[in-house]
């Protein structure tokens, strides 16, 4: 079977168009959280949707699945393949033209493999913000931030991939072609489709192309970096400046004191940039279009209003752009020794804003009752609830005990985010790696839905199969 | 089988709580567009969810068909009982609880009998916005508001009903209740099956509560109404209001020298807030939560730039919140007349907004064309692309040959709406009244597609039937 296929899937792209051998299909094997699955057939790179819904109903009528493949950077294992038949990796980089820029409706339309770098790119040079902005921006593509749904930093402002999406073009699991591209900002001509396929990793269709709503592009910013005593201070602070700057607050972003000292350890130096200790540190960005808004004024004199009110113990306003990236290598640093430390619990979790403090204290309890020498590091976007709650391991010495509770520690952090109705895949999606979790995150007659709902949109199970659900 | 069904209804809920007079029934047999329908045997209002389920149980059981009924200010027919089997009216009114305010999280929920009114009060007092505004406000209630995906005036700033919504609760077509409630902004567990509730009219579920995200509340704000020579000037006002305000920009209401003339005449009074004459006006408000920013200082040196480029003939901003109520009564008083006049073609189509000259340019010559003495009055919300491309009959004289050709006028509108890729239903919904244009719109892979999803929802077809498919 697989001659067969193989010789009628060169035909219908080019043969570069098609990786065979092992070497090629090296670095299609998986994502950044599970890097390696099973073996497939060959690597699809379609240039044009025609091509992607040629090679769709060529693998449909062979019974072989696909595993689609954005820039590799997911966190849940969803471009791994896993299913046990004969499948592809169906890869969209070349599937990459930027279609159109709309400067007076605001919108531009791009190909799935545009990596969200050069789609900001392009936004800005329109004079535009487009509103995603994660660590993964430099190799991540725009139809993987899509197909997860994707979150990071500027989400309280302008909120998750799909609130940037007018419209979207995709493939279904029979090759048909859904164009629902049209940059309406109204339209209430049935169900939306659009946003079942947004969010659902590739099981249900594969997204070709967006309608990207663009942002006015900020021309004033201010960042500060401020220490906090409590965490309860914390959303007092948020709640201030949401309610003083209006949408203008587009980060504020939680470091743990803990979390300065395991990125220090791992960058090998640094400083925090607040003289005085505390156990809270924000990274807190506000910026505007408005060029007559003098926004650093308005942060400048929000912070002294809650030094006066003992809501911050100290704070700095970035004096110029390296020192604004010096605060972002921060909260980056934090990330990245996470990621580096293959020991390290790594959570996506989220509460309700208002129930953050109690989620980082009870995990935080539970996680010292397990392994008392580990070192929890919450972390991550107050502004919508999503605390990643990491735990790095102890020092070399307790190493081996904290290995063998890890997965302890890391079931009782998603024990204690779903008791207090928070979910435990905030922004990375569901993939491999959570799936045996979504039951708990929602009940069956919701995945009793779900199940139909992907018998209907891919009855035999050939897109993405064993992801999600 | 009728007699056990009422017995075994009163049962579940209080007396009071079902109406099966004639009498009774009367204010519940449609909504504006189509106030009557078929017979039904009673009103069912349930003041709980769990009555909602209960209710929903028992229709099931007895094959009884269920029409959902918020505030009935609908315009497309989708609150109407039109299916020909013995059918309830299913109304929210008194499930009309605010069940919580979270002032750190900015998030309320209410349930779906809630006016829009009141929830828009209630986020008031506690220091926010709610982000939706439209004609309907004062009687509309939540759950129809994202039944249908409300859009309204603020589109162009907060997006649709369903930006608005960061959870929901419902009950399907078997009684089984939906819980996704958590107001958490990051979620990605799964397919997002709130957004296919939202929207869907009551055909895959019912609403019974909303979790909605706030907005901060504007404490400075500028309202203005200017005069333009052509649509491609509106254009170009757009962007350059939208570059540099930044999100501050809340309404763009274009209103045509026709719609001030019909609202005068149906108003029996009035003048134009600017006194030289010109084809297009336009109604645009600004506003801040953030105190430091003088918006109205912003906004009135854009309107003498925008004179000084030629871009706008005349402009005035409102001096007084009554000068701005009287601005607004203008825009309003075109919609009123609109509907105060039944033979009037009324059109709820969107385009891509750079398109928008091009459409009603199209779209006025096809008109006049068919009926030459007609009054066409493009009006509405350019800001997001949807203009009612509303058309007047001619003065008396002509009515007859008016009426004679009106569903022609009705119909080419639609038709070039839809030949420049936009839609004929941007915020009104499907409902009855467009459900044969949906096909118009949607290609038959999608129809088949909501067909089958509307099959795994409601496999008997007894949410809503005959509404949208």
């Amino acid at each position: 079977m697989s001659d067969a296929f193989l010789t009628q899937l060169s035909f219908l792209l080019d043969p570069s168009s098609v990786l065979t051998g092992p070497s090629d299909r090296a670095g299609y094997q998986g994502d950044f959280a599970l890097p390696r699955g099973r073996k497939f057939i060959a690597v699809a790179r379609p240039k044009t949707t025609e091509d992607v819904s040629n090679v769709v109903k060529l693998c449909h009528s062979h019974g072989v699945v696909i595993t689609p493949r954005g820039g590799g950077t997911g966190l849940a294992g969803g471009a791994t393949p896993i299913d046990g038949r004969p499948g592809i990796v169906l890869s969209f980089e070349r599937l990459n033209r930027v279609r159109s820029v709309d400067s007076v409706g605001a919108t531009m339309i791009v190909e799935a493999g545009v990596t969200l770098h050069a789609a900001q790119a392009v936004a800005r040079e329109a004079g535009f913000l487009l509103g995603i902005e994660h660590g993964g921006a430099g190799s991540s593509q725009i139809g993987g931030n899509f197909a997860t749904n994707a979150g990071g930093n500027n989400v309280l402002r302008y909120g998750m991939a799909r609130d940037q999406a007018l419209g979207l073009e995709g493939v279904l699991a029979d090759g048909t072609l859904v164009d629902l591209l049209q940059p309406l900002r109204k339209n209430n001509a049935g169900y939306d489709l659009k946003h079942l396929l947004i969010g659902s990793e590739g099981t249900l269709g594969l997204i070709t192309a967006i309608s990207l709503k663009l942002r006015p592009l900020p021309v004033r910013r201010a960042t500060a970096f401020v220490s906090v005593a409590t965490l309860n201070q914390v959303l007092l602070m948020l709640e201030l400046l949401q309610r003083s700057l209006g949408e203008c607050l587009s980060a504020f972003e939680l470091i743990a004191k803990s979390g300065l000292d395991v990125h220090f350890a791992h960058a090998k130096g640094g400083f925090s940039p607040i003289g005085s200790e505390a156990p809270w540190y924000l990274l807190i960005e506000a910026d505007t279009a408005a060029s007559q808004y003098d926004v650093e004024a308005s942060l400048s004199a929000l912070l002294g209003k809650a030094i006066e009110e003992n809501l911050i113990t100290d704070g700095t306003i970035a004096q110029s752009e390296q020192h604004r990236s010096e605060f972002w290598r921060i909260r980056e640093g934090v990330a990245d020794a996470t990621i580096a430390t293959a020991a390290a619990v790594k959570s996506d979790t989220a509460v309700a804003i208002n129930a953050i403090p109690e989620f980082i204290e009870r995990a935080t309890k539970a996680v010292l009752a397990i392994a008392p020498e580990c070192r929890p590091v919450p972390f991550g976007h107050v502004g919508d609830g999503n605390i990643h709650f990491n735990v790095f391991p102890p020092t070399a010495a307790h190493l081996e005990s904290f290995l063998a509770v890890r997965s302890q520690v890391a079931a009782v952090i998603e024990d204690i985010a779903i008791e207090m109705g928070g979910t435990i895949s905030a922004e990375h999606g569901i993939g491999v790696l959570k799936r045996d979790s979504l039951s708990r995150m929602r009940p069956p007659p919701q995945l009793h839905l779900m199940r139909q709902i992907k018998a209907v949109f891919d009855p035999g199970n050939i897109l993405n199969p064993g992801k999600i659900l």
